[in-house]
């Protein structure tokens, strides 16, 4: 009941704005004094998994990713992150056609999991024609070496040659494809709020050397946890 | 070509915030100084037609409402617009499902279409099970009295008892329900951006006594029209 609480609160909330039942007369001689409230859907979040609302039976349940073998436009260690750029791995997310734009990685993870940080998170952020970001947030862990991993590992190397080489993108995705959905933000400045988040609970695993490659690197550029602020968090399969 | 190229410039705009090419170093240890800027997507916005850009045809187009008869919860004028709130009818909207929640009206209409006001625009406020609003606006102009104003009209009466009663929100839409499609935000406090607009254009009439009904409670509570600042509008149907 909590959860279904947390909804109905964010809802109010939201509706409240347009509803004003509680601000009185709006006035449009001096719009420019209007308050604003637009930091209370930040990203990341703690996932309290038994705070997790089951998706509604009536809402399209998929994450279904094509193209993952994508050729790599770029890999490169962009002054807070390690990141590749890609265009044409594609998702059908929750009924919407998206591309993959880029994806890259934060250590420790940004999101926690019933407040457990992973050592390392990959944020693979997909466009949709209206601008819309859906972002797919992956946990890797300590374990079997990844293929793709070191691929971009060996790529950020000076002078290798990108040209020709593709990553396979389904090697950095959990086959678990269950996931926690919310509304949030950017984690980096401009924090932009427009961003649907998915998170992938499943951990991926890198070898001890290739999870040091990355924190080498950045060994933390994880944004601190931001206040849930009612929204409700959706569990989606498992 | 220059849909293209604005629909670009705001994916670029936002992958910029995660890719930060261009703001170099993050200091992870004073994040409380980050810049943001989450006043860039707001609404309403003059819809120019001719620079809308034809959803890909792999768009979900649908916009589907059931259950239009719907039992009116309340009538009221809030202190800024004359609203109904309902809670039954459904609808698909680019593949996920939402409830209308409310709708409620602006005069003039905040949209403009080709810089064209309409006297009065409808918002009908649909929620989805995670939080997010899209709003469907519906111009309205002076023709054949509307059954369903009337409604509204007789119910924001003094006495009135809608107890009984219920509204028929399809009289309220345009036959034709080609769209303009475009993220924005609450056009009242708190202006929050996490909202999908779709604009129909086709107008819906009301009498000239059904409109002065209207205006005679609010001659004018429409925001200002916002910077487009590179969001593309994406056409659907007709
Ligand atoms: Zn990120
Ligand atoms: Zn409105």
């Amino acid at each position: 009941m909590r959860h279904l609480l947390a909804a109905t609160a964010l809802v109010t909330c939201l509706v409240a704005g347009a509803a004003g039942a509680n601000e009185g007369k709006l006035d449009y001689a001096h719009q420019e004094k209007w308050p604003s409230a637009l930091d209370r859907a930040q990203s990341p979040i703690d996932i309290v998994t038994a705070a997790a609302v089951a998706a509604d039976d009536n809402e399209p349940q998929g994450l279904q990713i094509w193209r993952s073998v994508s050729p790599i436009d770029k890999v490169e260690d962009n002054g807070h992150a390690v990141q590749v750029d890609t265009h044409s791995t594609e998702a059908m997310i929750r009924g919407r056609h998206f591309t993959l734009a880029q994806f890259h990685f934060h250590a420790a993870s940004e999101h926690t999991i019933d407040g457990k940080h992973y050592p390392l998170e990959g944020h693979f952020v997909f466009k949709a024609q209206d601008g819309r970001l859906a972002v797919i947030g992956v946990m890797f862990a300590e374990g079997e070496a990844n293929a793709a991993a070191q691929t971009v590992i060996d790529d950020l190397k000076p002078g290798a040659d990108v040209a020709q080489k593709t990553i396979d993108i389904g090697q950095l995705l959990p086959k678990q494809r269950g996931y926690y959905h919310y509304l949030g933000s950017l984690t980096t400045p401009p924090l932009t709020e427009n961003v649907e988040w998915y998170v992938l609970p499943a951990p991926v695993t890198m070898s001890k050397a290739q999870l040091d490659a990355f924190l080498a690197r950045y060994p933390r550029n994880n944004r601190k946890l931001q206040p849930l602020n009612g929204r409700p968090v959706i569990r989606y399969g498992n």
